[in-house]
Order: structure tokens, then sequence, then C-alpha cells
């Protein structure tokens, strides 16, 4: 590795955009690809990204941007992923440089579609990468947050102490604090799932529950959640810690997840497929939410909200029967 | 006691409003005290509450309205209290009929000024209530959704299975589900700190911090709320329960909490006596502070939280530069 922190940020959406801004109160260089080469064109002539976070200003000297992954990965020590988690494979597809001896960082909040596996996992059994080289960033963190600077509090979930401190280092700022755990799989799988009661945040409020619910409901969650995570990987975690409860609540309470608007289509009456082409995108929990309720039949954990929102979005079970079941459930 | 269950309701807020709505589901008398004699006659005439959730109608052949507190006591086998804590030991002070064999529910989420104690404890040490006698009504429930039937989700806390048993079917209804719990100490507990925790949110927003913060702030505050309860009153209980978990985010979150708004004008730069003018209240919160905070002298729980929100509140200390040092304590 290099005297000084290399990173490479994989996306161009708008939590690269915010990750990059992030590493550029650090880093005098940072390798940024992007699938759009119009977006890369724009950046470095309007110094900000066209399509997400565009208040952002870039210097774009600190910027190696390119549209060739493998250019950006070749370059750096430390790879953050931050696509959908449906786009990892046709990227890793056609990436022709070795990952070996690469830090791989997880910025993705869901659950790769070919192998139902979280993301770290995914990582070290499809590509080897084994898990003392593999980070999870996570929030509470809207990236709209940290376009504005206001102050945002990060988990980096690595079991390299190493590894941690230099990401930790990199990524703080005055706006940006960072917290160091070792539950690589536990804070993965809170980011995932609370995508899941996202949806489901939004679909109560499509269908006139009110606030008073969306607590109850946001009780219930984490409870659920702890439970699934503990089937998961059993370890000594307070599921009340910022990666798990906060992110779920700077999810569930957000009018801007595209989570929990997917949701509230979905109570208001929209079909999936109308849903999605709507919002012109697929949500992540749509998919997590396939995956979580799969694993769980070996887990076996108690999983009511998740079931819920599994029989409505993939067995055409209609959303208000199902979430009048479903608040008998609850307590 | 008689055949059926005989409640009364003290007080004429919008909580006591919506309590009596509630009861007004299961029976056909309930007795209603409130001072205000003008709001007592309006409700005969207009079937409504002129100053609270006016948009609920009453049947008034199933009220005994009064202006005189003895009157509704003497009429009650189960006294509901519903007014602020500040305004108990007066009300006390005007009854003289004996409150023997009756159950004394608490509705009021305080401290009792002049006792620093909380209300079940208040009515155990100052009038003598067995603790077997005393209940404790929590939520999460704004008494707005109540108005407009919105479910929500009520706990009891009682340790006389019977009385609860009770109370949990006078309450019950097509938009209200109970549950029950012997926690009477730390229910209350937990509905007086989520002030204290509401007034930091409403702060934090005054002072231009976002989302992601107040995740943040929430995630610490049910951590500092467990560890501070654990110490009043050791027993196992689940802090993400909705009594204690959900009553924290319903009234954190929202917008029409007077502890909040409360916290976001002292954040916006009022001096705590030209917020409460503005407000022409006190919000709960603001005794809470100092109770919460002297009573801990002797606990020593680490309450940074609590802390910083009374330094602001008690002893001038800028809100600002105190946040800024609360940050640093947050993880």
């Amino acid at each position: 590795m290099s005297d000084y922190p290399k990173f490479a940020v994989i996306g161009g959406g708008s939590w690269a955009t915010a990750i990059v801004k992030m590493l550029s109160e650090n880093l005098n260089e940072i390798a940024w690809y992007m699938r759009n080469e119009t977006a890369i064109e724009e950046i470095k002539v309007n110094y900000h990204n066209p399509n997400y976070l565009s208040s952002v200003e870039f210097d774009v000297d600190q910027l190696l941007l390119t549209n060739d992954i493998n250019k950006a990965v070749s370059y750096a020590d430390y790879v953050i992923f931050a696509i959908p988690s449906a786009f990892l494979t046709p990227e890793m597809e056609s990436l022709y440089v070795s990952l070996e001896g690469k830090v791989i960082i997880s910025a993705i909040k869901g659950i790769i579609p070919e192998t139902s596996m979280i993301v770290g996992e995914h990582f070290n059994k499809t590509y080897d990468i084994p898990y003392d080289n593999i980070a999870v960033i996570t929030g509470p963190c809207h990236a709209e947050e940290v376009a504005l600077e206001r102050l945002s509090y990060l988990t980096i979930a690595c079991r390299n102490e190493v590894h941690a401190k230099v990401i930790e280092d990199c990524l703080s700022s005055h706006y940006i604090k960072v917290k160091v755990t070792d539950d690589i799989v536990g804070t993965e799988y809170a980011a995932v799932l609370k995508n899941i009661y996202a949806i489901a945040c939004g679909m109560a409020h499509g269908l006139g529950y009110g606030d008073n619910f969306q607590a109850l409901l946001m009780s219930n969650a984490i409870r659920e959640m702890k439970k699934f995570i503990k089937k998961v990987h059993r370890m000594k975690r307070n599921i009340n810690n910022s990666a798990y409860l906060g992110d779920l609540l700077v999810t569930g309470y957000s009018l801007f997840s595209r989570n929990r608007m997917f949701g509230n289509m979905i109570g208001k009456g929209y079909t999936v497929k109308s849903a999605q082409m709507e919002m012109n995108m697929i949500a992540e929990g749509y998919y997590a939410t396939k995956s979580a309720y799969e694993l769980n039949k070996n887990f076996g954990a108690k999983t009511p909200i998740i079931n819920a929102v599994y029989d409505i979005l993939y067995n055409g079970k209609d959303p208000k029967k199902t979430f009048r079941k479903l608040t008998e459930k609850l307590d």
C-alpha cells in the first residue's frame, strides 16, 4: 500500500457523491468512477454532479474522474462501492483488475439479488476477499444532509483495526463523526432490513395510519430486527446503537426515503409495477424483502412486519387487510 | 365497588378529552370534572369541548359533567387524573372526598413539583394510596389522533391484574389497543423523561441540526433512558417496548409536541421566560428536567442529554456551545 491512502469511489448516485465529498475534505486525490460519461464531463466543467446533490461543489483537481472501473480500482487501495445492489454483478463483470490486497468497502445498503447475500458476505464468498479486508459504511446518514454539511454520524464496521482507522480518518470532518465497530454482519443486515421497515412505514402512511401507529411500528420493528440479526449472527450488540436504531429511524421517518415513498404508493393503492414505473426506479427494500423473507425460512425468527410487506409485494395480498391483521400482532 | 365500572376523568385538556372519548365507547356513564364552567356549558349545548379536540362530538347523556371535583370523585371507583402535574396539588387541596378503596389512574406525564416524585409514587407517599390501587396510562398516543379515531396503542401499568383488566376493557375499542404491564415505575419515568428528550430534539432543530442528528439523538436518548430507569427501579424490561421507545418516538418526532416546540424556541434563541410567555404555557419537560437532574445526583447514571438540557434551561448556558459539547459525547 502507498504512503497516503488511495481511495476509489464506485458510483455516481447521491450516496457516492456524498462519500466523495467527505473524502475530499481529507485527501488530495480520489478516484471516482461512474458509468455516465456526460455527468463526468459536466463535473469537469461545472464542478458539480448534475444529477445528484448538485449543490456540492468539487475541486476537480482532487478528482480522478473516469468511466472505466478498472482505472479507478487499479489506482486505489481502498475501494468504496456505492451503487444499487442490483448493479454490482454487472459492474464486476467488466472489472479485470485484481482486488487482491485491496480493502473493499460496502456503502451498498441491499442484498445482492443473484446470491441473496449481504454485500460483505458476497465479496467474501464470490470474489474471495478475506473478511479482514472488508468494511461497511453505515448511517444514520442521508446524503442530502452531508451536502448541507449538517452534523452526521457514520459507523464503520471492520474487523481489521488498522483499516478501520484509515477509513475513519479519511471520512471524518467538522460535520462527520465516525464510530468503529467489528459487527460487519449485524450492521449490514440492519442497513438492509431498515429499508423493509421503511416500506412498511410508507404503507401505513398510505393506508391512513397516523403518528401514533408509526411510533408503535418503529418500536416493533427494532425488536423484530434484533431477533432477526441475532439468528443470523449471534454476538453482543446493543441494537439501540446508532448504526441499528438510528439508521432505522432516519429512514423510517424520512419523507424523502425512496423505500418509504414506494411503500406509501403501495398503501395508496398503486400496484408494485405502477409504483416502480412512477418512481422510475426500484427501491432497495423491494429486493431486500424477498431475500429477508426467504432467509428467515431457515432462521425462524418471528418477523410479522417483514412477512406482511412480503405478502403485499410478492403475494398480491391486499395492503389494507394485511395491515389490519398485522396490527393484531404488534404491541 | 359497583357492578359496572364507574370512571371519573379529572381534567379539561386535550388528553382528558381524548380519554373521555375512549371511555364513552364502552360506558354509559362517565363523570367528567373540569374547572372551566363555560366549557362545561358549551359541551352541554354544542356537544364538544370548545377548547380541545373540538371535532370530537359527545353524547352528553353519557356525561356527568361537573366543576366540583368532589362530585366526580365520590361518583367513581376509578379516578383518572389528566391534568398538568403542576395543577395536581392545588386540585387535591379542594378534594375532601376520601380516595380510600378507589383506583387512582395517572394520565399525568410529569413530576409533581412540590415533591419531585412521579405521580404514582406521589399518590402512594402523600395520599396513602396502596400501590395495588395505582395505575398509569401511557402512550405512544397523541390525543389529536384519538380524536380522529386513528389506531393507537396504550399501555396500562398496574400491579393488580383485576384493576388492569377493567381499565383495559373500558379503554379498548376499534381504534384503541391496550397492553398491560406491571412496570408502574418504569413506564412513568419513561413518560416523564421523554419530554426532556423532546425538548432536546426541539433545541437541536432550532439550532439547525438535521434529520441525521435527530436519529442519532433519539438512539442515544433511549440508551440514556434505559440507564436512568434501571437505576431508579431495577427489573426486567424491554426498553424498546412501545411504552418506552414508542412513547419517546411519538413525542420526539412530533412537530406538535409542546415540549419539542419549547425546545425549538430555546434553540432559536428565545430565553426560557420569553418562550414560556410566547407559548402561553409551561411544557411539562421543563420541570421534569430539573427533577430528573436532581434525582440523578443520587443515581449517578450517565445522562449527557439531560445534563445539557438542564444546563441550558437552568444555568443559562448557551444552547449552541452546549450542544456542540454534547455532540462529542454522543455516538
